[in-house]
């Protein structure tokens, strides 16, 4: 029998509407087992999806380790342990971003020989398949051997979701010498240096995210939360200020006509909901968390890619990568 | 007599040409007083601008601290000397970043008061003036009273430079929570909240940057620079991208020549030639730098906004701000 992806139906802005219609999607269109994890009730018609019952929500503001703690019948925590016990493949949740990686943490453990789960966020380029940036947020303080683990985690990911072959990891700083930086990333730099099984190529800058420079980009929570933040509004902000001058007059408008279909692909690449959301790594299963705005395209894809990384075996990856046995 | 403003002839990709060919609109155009700096034989016909003496040159990729140590005679370190001689109202350079702080803080000293200088970047939006982000590079590591005094300088700073009565002061972090980010950030968080004459309006993520959310935000110099590259990066990255689309063929040529008119204020106000400079806030003088590939345009902005924050008081203004006497 094949597992289900378990999807936390109740999670995100337009739950349960656009998570139940885009696990329709990916379980009709994508051929792919899905199980639904909420209160039956308000899942609709899941037609051939299982459900597996869950009573409680968490919401998008809740304290997470609060929330986890007390609500052990959420949609949440109930897909968390659908993955550790054996009855789904792996998770995908828009919900609340925090309380999504305790819910793994909790529920699924840490995989051996890493301390410290990582989120990692595909940054797509023109250039080639899309930079894994790491941590994104899970851990705002950071030391150097868990920036090391990040390397590796991040080098797996990249091979098992682009197919690179012996992926590069740089370390996000302020200049490309080793010695600039904060302490953390002056030693970073050189653990990195000399660690095996990672092809590390130095240091990047902010500048350089964009132009697929590394196949992995490794810094701490903090910083990676910032710059993708700041990365994300840049473009939205530009994407807006572009649209907001078509169309204003006749002029505009077919202007905008020619030009739209040309930068469509960009759009397209960049659109948050065609990356297929964070991936925790580091947890003893795949959990994929979409942005809390995910449209039912956007949990399509997040199923997918959940999917396939666990059928391709992403967690035994992972271990081997950070030397776990 | 009116003081000068002391304009590094040698520093940047395209000096001296650029840099004299400013000084000379600044001069010209602006009626304002400059004196160039550098070797005489090297900048061409000075005309009615004063010339300041110096052999040497430090080049873009020397170590700061033994640049400014060993090239005693260079254009940078006499450029500073000028201001702390009263020979000059402010320095300009589009040089080698670390030595232009260096000197000017070795030559100049510190502000009473602050322990550590750091590097203030407008942010443009286009809701408003732009917002001074600080600190941009000066300090890759920093402790919650820097940051503090930091916000005093800024919002002096935004007062001084864009005429804001009582400005807004925000903390770059993770999330809006107090309780969100590294324990430096918690900290600061709350010195902030209780440092009289800081209207502080709290945390600020990094896609609230071009959004005008706050007249100051207010980071360490690692993130603040990884930020600010990362903003750069990508508005360049789409600027590339739009004008690459453009003039393909001759519908999108026409299409170009209908909304490039209307994207032109939008280009104008991030083109980092408008800008006028980063400003290093907490040495005893004005020191303005302006980016390594400055053209003759950014350079005759660096030299007004240099001459206008310095017959303006800048520095009194920041020292009262910072409460030293």
């Amino acid at each position: 029998m094949t597992l289900p992806v378990a999807v936390d139906a109740m999670g995100g802005d337009h739950a349960p509407g656009e998570i139940v219609a885009g696990a329709r999607q990916a379980a009709g269109e994508l051929g792919i087992a899905v199980a639904l994890v909420g209160p039956p009730d308000q899942l609709g018609e899941p037609g051939e999806m299982e459900v597996f019952p869950a009573s409680e929500v968490v919401s998008m503001d809740e304290d997470p380790a609060i929330a986890v703690r007390r609500r052990k019948d959420s949609s949440l925590v109930r897909a968390a342990e659908a993955v550790r016990d054996g009855r789904a493949l792996a998770m995908v949740s828009a919900g609340n971003t925090g309380a999504a990686m305790a819910s793994a943490l909790l529920r699924m453990g840490r995989l051996k020989g890493v301390s410290r789960p990582a989120i990692a966020i595909p940054v797509p380029n023109l250039v080639s398949h899309p930079t894994v940036l790491l941590d994104a947020g899970a851990n705002a303080e950071c030391d150097a051997a868990m920036l090391v683990k990040f390397a590796q985690m991040g080098a797996a990911y990249s091979s098992a979701r682009y197919g690179v072959a012996d992926p590069s990891v740089a370390l996000l700083s302020i200049g490309e010498e080793g010695s600039k930086g904060t302490p953390l990333v002056k030693e970073a730099h050189e653990t990195l240096s000399s660690t095996p099984g990672v092809r590390f190529v130095g240091n990047v800058e902010g500048r350089d995210l964009l132009h697929g420079v590394a196949d992995v980009v490794v810094t701490d929570g903090f910083t990676g939360n910032v710059t993708l933040k700041t990365l994300e509004g840049a473009l939205k902000f530009f994407f807006r200020t572009v649209l907001g001058v078509i169309g204003t007059d006749d002029a505009t408008k077919r202007a905008g006509e020619v030009l739209l279909p040309h930068l469509a692909p960009l759009a397209e690449r960049f659109d948050p909901d065609n990356v297929g959301g964070a991936m925790l790594l580091g947890v003893r299963g795949v959990c994929v968390i979409s942005h809390g705005s995910s449209s039912s395209r956007a949990i399509a894809s997040a199923i997918e890619v959940a999917h396939d990384l666990a059928t391709g075996g992403l967690v035994d990856r992972l271990t081997q990568a950070v030397g776990g046995g």
